[in-house]
């Protein structure tokens, strides 16, 4: 894409909600680019995987948070954000979708359940390039500065370089100064996970309710993985797919009497 | 596993929530092979994916509904279901997730909004064999007895042969009758797609809300994929893995800057 185009068409989401400093960020970078229009969720969407809105009816109003910036609110989730921008709002296809900047790690296996990529995984559906990004630190006042270096850096590449189709990146920035960045590293999902527990409390009846915690392991941290590279003090690149066949393991079902 | 061994532990869950008649369907297989503990959104939970509640609390409450097997309604989505069955309600591990039956097709790329399919997904994050039955009928009064006897067939299956690590089974089945079903199909994924749409309505104050509505695009139904077996009147069985590192792209990236 080169300056006598039209400048590109950026959408911008994030999960942690449209008042989160993280998608403020990701804002700040994407005007360098391009056209940008933010879709967020209204309030915060952790955790909310690939969730659509298909039993109740979204909301969708205009925000003034940010300033000449055309955004809007949005009560669903992050998935539902990507689809009203892209089937709604606006007219014509965005040329890249960004989500972020996540407060919180989502390497490995938390590409799952966050709502940041799957907004990011939508956007590959629609085969738009789309990047999720996150900064491994989970302050509602955290320093995304180091994010957005790699962020124009990587929206550079993205806009200048071609994308395969129907993938999108999980882009995680480890809690460092700039200046002990290592990199940025292309890698594998590491296979880590949560140790799940729940916190069961009683409510003022004595009725009993449950907190789902628990403490993220970070096995699996081999060589090529995101784990191992944050922890090398990488900024990781995972590109990521939508086909969930495990292809690997086909042939384990072929004995099966079926 | 055989007969002087300790009889299975299965879990049984979906997203239709614990009153749908394919949760019925499925228990009643279940019980046939083993201890059964159903854990069920206690409201319908379609469309939620691979969300999890970290933002609220978690309600669990014991269910008569199904008369000595035990039983317990919900207030999560399908993965809190597995979640607090594995790590707060089972006394142990269960040799088995089942999930469904759902009223309606989870082929091709719905596995990624799916909450039946992602109920399975957390079942083998957790190594548990896990499979999800959809039936291709969204009809709440569907007849589920085509799918019940691929039920039996795979559940024989699963408890008889080794299962592959961290891997569940996305298992589709035609709306058909019994002996019009040409088999059960080991399949990939197919490319195939939701054309989205919203549907804007006025309400009583006339502001805008939103319906997300769309059509499913049936391509990429080649041969090998769950949607072509389904089509040829075909139960699909596709092995679902949650690495979604799209390795086959990874070079894509090699000539990027970073």
């Amino acid at each position: 894409m080169n300056s006598s185009e039209k400048r590109p068409l950026i959408l911008v989401t994030n999960d942690d909600g449209i008042t989160s400093k993280g998608i403020k960020s990701l804002i700040d970078v994407a005007v360098l680019f391009g056209d940008v229009v933010v879709i967020a969720p209204d309030k915060p969407q952790s955790g909310m995987g690939h969730a659509i809105t298909v039993n109740q009816i979204l909301r969708l109003d205009k925000s003034l948070l940010f300033g000449n910036t055309e955004a809007y609110t949005c009560s669903g989730t992050p998935v539902d954000c990507v689809k009203l921008g892209i089937h709604e709002v606006l007219k014509r296809k965005p040329d890249l979708v960004v989500s972020g900047i996540n407060h919180g790690e989502n390497s490995s296996t938390n590409v799952l359940y966050s709502g940041t990529m799957s907004a990011a995984v939508e956007g590959a559906m629609e085969n738009i390039p789309s990047i999720g990004f996150s900064l491994c630190d989970f302050d509602a006042n955290a320093d995304f500065s180091v994010c957005q270096e790699v962020a124009k850096k990587l929206i550079i590449n993205i806009l200048n370089e071609s994308f395969p189709k129907n993938i999108c990146l999980n882009v995680n920035v480890p809690k460092i100064k700039f200046e002990e960045l290592q990199g940025i590293k292309l890698c594998r999902q590491a296979d880590a996970f949560w140790e799940d527990r729940f916190d069961m409390r009683h409510d003022q009846f004595g009725k009993p309710y449950y907190w789902l915690t628990g403490d993220f392991v970070r096995k699996g941290a081999a060589e090529g993985t995101d784990l191992h590279a944050l922890e090398q003090g990488f900024a990781s690149i995972v590109p990521i797919q939508f086909d969930m066949t495990a292809h690997a393991a086909m042939d384990a079902f072929k004995t099966w009497n079926l």
